[in-house]
């Protein structure tokens, strides 16, 4: 192969570490694809550093020593954070998105992956420091949103299940009471998803009373994981006192006002 | 703001396009975001086609006229996508994913955004032509697949319900008999989720008899949608005849030997 442009080589190493957020690179691996010195792959890495932490998309770290390398991180400012979470509360806040029973109609945005996109990465902005070794969310809609995160993050998903699958070996159940309609229901887990000792970051799309968060929380510990964070996209204003104790909601929906049209849903003070 | 370097401008250039696969940026976008000639960022994005294309990180295509813009698109090459797929045929091959019952254990690589973000690449370069407007799955092991499709495609995802919620509105629901195990199911979609006449692509994780791929044609044809095509991960040799006439499988389960712990499982040959 020619000698590669310098130019060339920067475009392409800016792609794959931005494909691969998270992921940690030996600046060997890249002096290989581009037979070039590691000099000159740090003098690259400089350069992008400096383009991506300049238009605010990210940065990148860099780990020394043996077993080191380079990393692309896509942690958001604050102010961009406030950006995403206003556009959304407003797509929200439509009034035809109204359902009969005070409900709002959310499966399309939970689906959309130019909005979740952004979500994850604003939940791994929010629970770096947490350091999870596994992102958990329970079927269906906070699939999407969890797989982002765990996308930002380079992690593994654990889906929990509300039943359990033969397909899917031996399992773990519990029972628990949902918060707001006091039904019980099952949630299951394969007993090989987690070992035991992981720290396990919950994701969920929606907090009403919390029951649910609580009930993947039991079930974590039961698997003899340790939970180190909660985070939902929505939580309700009311009621007040949730079954979770320390969670980390994006956006607040305040009420849903069926006769008016009218939502009130913004962005947490905290979030 | 200072005038920015021609290197800064196609690092962060690249870093975008790339982050949002398919979608159409007017050159002026990025003339106004870095204060910048439309003929420079012309040249820009020659620079960025040629080091995307040298190193078989996918291509860019310019729509010209008004409306026309810029875009990314992440096609794999024949040897790209044989090389993924082979990778992920010795991780399922794995002696101790044989579940007792002949199954394989799947969900822990069926929620690895690792591996199913270039599986949704692989679907976006296969049906590119059939030009869908919609991402169709049924929950719940095939959301992250389809996710990633509807990444890579720029399009939105519909995921089908085993019931309906009361928080989604009104629905359509089908019976639907399973192809192996021969039980009535239901499946059902919001009435919102899919305009009529859309061009659906249905993805999902595996396909044995095809009867629940067949579900997702009929629930589809039901909201007057066209199905334009379907795609699964795996399917199973046997039965050779499915409920589903055209569709396209990456990889062949020919057998699970429970006894030998041997599993025979290999790229399709027209995947």
């Amino acid at each position: 192969m020619e000698k590669i442009r310098r130019q060339e080589r920067r475009i392409a190493l800016t792609k794959i570490l931005v494909d691969n957020p998270n992921q940690l690179f030996p600046l060997s691996h890249f002096s290989g694809l581009f037979m070039a010195a590691k000099s000159t792959v740090c003098e690259d890495v400089d350069a992008i550093r400096l383009a991506i932490e300049q238009f605010g998309l990210g940065k990148l770290e860099t780990v020394s020593g043996a077993g080191g390398g380079i990393k692309y991180i896509p942690v958001k400012s604050a102010a961009k954070i406030e950006e995403i979470l206003c556009g959304l509360s407003t797509k929200l806040a439509s009034p035809d998105r109204i359902i009969p029973g005070g409900f709002i109609y959310m499966s399309d945005i939970l689906f959309n992956v130019q909005l979740m996109s952004p979500i994850g990465e604003v939940f791994m902005t929010r629970f770096a420091s947490a350091a999870p070794d596994y992102i958990m969310t329970v079927e269906t809609k906070g699939i999407p949103l969890a797989y982002s995160t765990a996308r930002a993050f380079n992690l593994p998903l654990i889906t929990v299940r509300r039943d359990s699958r033969v397909t899917e070996g031996s399992a773990v159940s519990i029972n628990y009471v949902t918060g707001s309609s006091r039904r019980i229901q099952t949630m299951s887990l394969p007993r090989r998803a987690i070992p035991s000792g992981a720290r396990v970051l919950i994701i969920d799309d929606f907090m009403k009373a919390g029951g649910t968060a609580r009930g993947m929380i039991e079930l974590a510990e039961e698997v003899g994981a340790e939970v180190v964070g909660t985070g939902v996209l929505v939580a309700t204003a009311e009621p007040r006192e949730k079954l979770v104790k320390d969670y980390l909601a994006l956006l607040i929906l305040q009420t849903v006002d069926e006769h008016n049209k009218k939502t009130d849903i913004r962005p947490a003070v905290n979030s």
